[in-house]
């Protein structure tokens, strides 16, 4: 009997659909296109030298621990580590309410199985990542869209909601230099996310994968931060941050700092999943953070990617026509580029494929991918002079899908 | 407002219950226990020169690639050496249909997400991997249990359901050296049981963590070696390997080989829990096995286990009561014994931590929890010593709660 796979596989899988992200990353192979599609750190800011050393000290140091089974949580060290490093951000949070998972990807992934049954209510930044709407979907949620400006997510719509009594299980959110606009959420609406949080019992998942990408300015207490101010402890927020953007995503060690009321679930959650994350590239991120090393790590990779977003804002100015619109971030790793309303995203990406230039078109941040006139743009992978290059190249795509009157 | 954090949880989440094994893991950490509990690989097997002298390569030869975001598949040298790795196998599957996933348990776990929706039936035997039922149950699959005995799962029960019309949406097994028993399906059966799956459309999840821990004569062919013979190529098998055994679990390595029509939605399955594994421990992995490091690696994991299961074999010989039975194993990492009916495995396990030696409970094994009076020994861990002083301790503790009559 032949097996009639459409009709087997589950209503999970039949919402899972390629990713035009990573779709593209087919597209950046080229050796002579030039990508501002991929959300990639800079391969130069990989400390290679570091790794290598923390290795050999991690199969001298804990050889058993690191290459064995290990306890689903994290390890007992780098949990405290973990919590140490939290602290100056204002987050507080004992190792016991830490969990180490593979990357933010998952950390996103698990709190659906925590939280999420199918038609359940998630409050999304629009547009917000579109990997966190590909890790939700499968849960089959209902996205409840908020618009967001340059101060980040508006508020005041999501408290309107809220009053109208939508039963929002989560809000998602970037919190600063968000994904793909580049904005941060304002001190102000941060003070009243929280203040809403506690009036209706709203959770939120801060995602804060950039926060230490900072070119500009102080970057703004986290929310985690704010609610515990506010409440002595973690109360509405869990906090997802990652080492992918200040030490290598190749690693996968991401972590969530959870309410205590949910920990212990959320360890099941884990376990559940894949038992546990890796042991050894645990102690290797350990043993690479040693003697203050991401300091100077951050410090590093904040000036290269300083330059490259000073090289994208100045070739925007000079490369784009007079109705283009786009943000310009304080950190981060991404520029949003805003067109008329008659253009089209994969209509310009087709061009600019000719071009041998690729972006991400920005329908797929939209949950609802109905915005087609928007283009993120990364800044940090390319070097500055091939980020002049490339805008060129993708002005000249503009220009020629812009109707004469606007030039 | 205050969270209802127990009206919140997702109902897949009120399935997450504590696995019993895992919190044994606790119990196991004091200095004067012996466990025979965890399914632990012995550390002196873990080749921490070789995977010491692999980082260096790895990130002297591929450092951007292995510290990068990447593909969800896994990456091209690495598939291509799975893909070769199972030939001698007979199971003949190209890079295109491999999936490299975070140790098997999240193989087991993504085999769900792609075919598992709530109430669907999977036939498992019984008693199986707990783990494995720990990694379905959010699914809220309904379990079908097949008996098996030392020739492993009962085939012939298996048509009786299926010819009853019992819709199964695959089958999960551990062909060789089975998790908790020690049993090996026959060659008989497994032919008979391709039959079976060529008849009825049956998809088959082969877990085969253990076949290359033999000790005694040859292990027979995988079912996907046998599936590929009868068809020409993988049609409903889901083949699913491991580093875990043969290298170290702590690296978190493992893969899926999938028949052609599923594997796009596999990726997807992936991509949408976490990305992708890491690049950098798919690269460490690949290096280690260079210039067939493996084969001298296995020879030397058999040797010792070997010695290992023949101290356990002996030692139960000599410390248990007439009452009980064992299986004999040929491989793998298990002894399963059998009491008598009365008997209780929890009790035993109470009497065992008094007289400080662990194991698991058998009733961890079956999906419906309603057996007993077995327990699972593991013999890979402890030395030849320790697992000697640890059955004497077992036996002890087995014979006081031992009815008079049956000594």
């Amino acid at each position: 009997m032949t097996i009639p796979w459409n009709e087997l596989f589950s209503e999970t899988a039949n919402e899972l659909k390629p990713s035009p992200t990573r779709e593209l990353f087919k597209l950046a192979n080229g050796t002579d296109i030039i990508s501002l599609a991929g959300g990639l750190p800079c391969d130069e800011c990989f400390p290679v030298a570091e790794i290598a050393a923390a290795c050999q000290r991690v199969l001298e140091k804990y050889p058993s621990a690191a290459l064995q089974y290990a306890n689903t949580q994290g390890e007992a060290i780098f949990l405290k580590m973990l919590s140490e490093q939290m602290k100056p951000l204002g987050v507080i949070v004992p190792p016991s309410q830490i969990q180490v998972v593979n990357g933010s990807a998952q950390g996103l992934e698990m709190l659906c199985r925590l939280l999420i049954d199918p038609g359940d209510r998630i409050a999304v930044e629009d547009p917000t990542y579109s990997g966190a709407l590909m890790a939700f979907r499968p849960y089959r949620p209902r996205f409840i869209t908020i618009p967001t400006d340059e101060d980040g997510i508006r508020v005041d719509v999501l408290e309107e909601k809220l009053k109208a009594g939508e039963d929002i299980r989560f809000l998602y959110l970037i919190s600063c230099f968000q994904n793909p606009m580049g904005t941060t959420l304002s001190p102000p609406r941060r003070k009243a996310l929280l203040e809403l949080a506690a009036r209706y019992g709203l959770i939120i998942v801060e995602d804060d994968p950039y926060g230490e990408l900072v070119y500009e300015g102080d970057r703004p207490k986290p929310l985690a931060a704010l609610d515990i101010e506010m409440h002595g402890e973690l109360k509405h927020v869990f906090y997802v941050s990652t080492f992918s953007k200040t030490i290598a995503p190749g690693l996968r060690v991401a972590w969530i700092a959870s309410p205590k009321e949910a920990i212990n679930k959320l360890i099941l959650a884990k376990q559940s999943t894949d038992l546990h994350s890796s042991p050894f590239t645990q102690y290797l991120v350990y043993e690479t953070c040693q003697n203050d090393f991401l300091t100077g790590q951050i410090k590093r990779i904040r000036q290269i990617n300083r330059v490259r977003r000073d090289a994208m804002l100045e070739a925007l100015d000079e490369f784009m026509p007079e109705s283009a619109n786009w943000t310009k971030p304080n950190g981060g790793m991404f520029v949003w580029v805003t067109l008329l309303e008659s253009m089209d995203d994969y209509d310009i990406l087709k061009r600019a494929i000719e071009k041998r230039v690729t972006f991400v078109p920005g329908s797929s941040y939209y949950a609802y991918g109905n915005v087609h006139n928007a283009l993120r743009l990364s800044f940090t992978q390319p070097t500055p002079e091939q980020i002049v290059e490339a805008v060129r190249r993708l002005g000249t795509a503009i220009k020629e899908a812009t109707p004469a009157r606007h030039f």
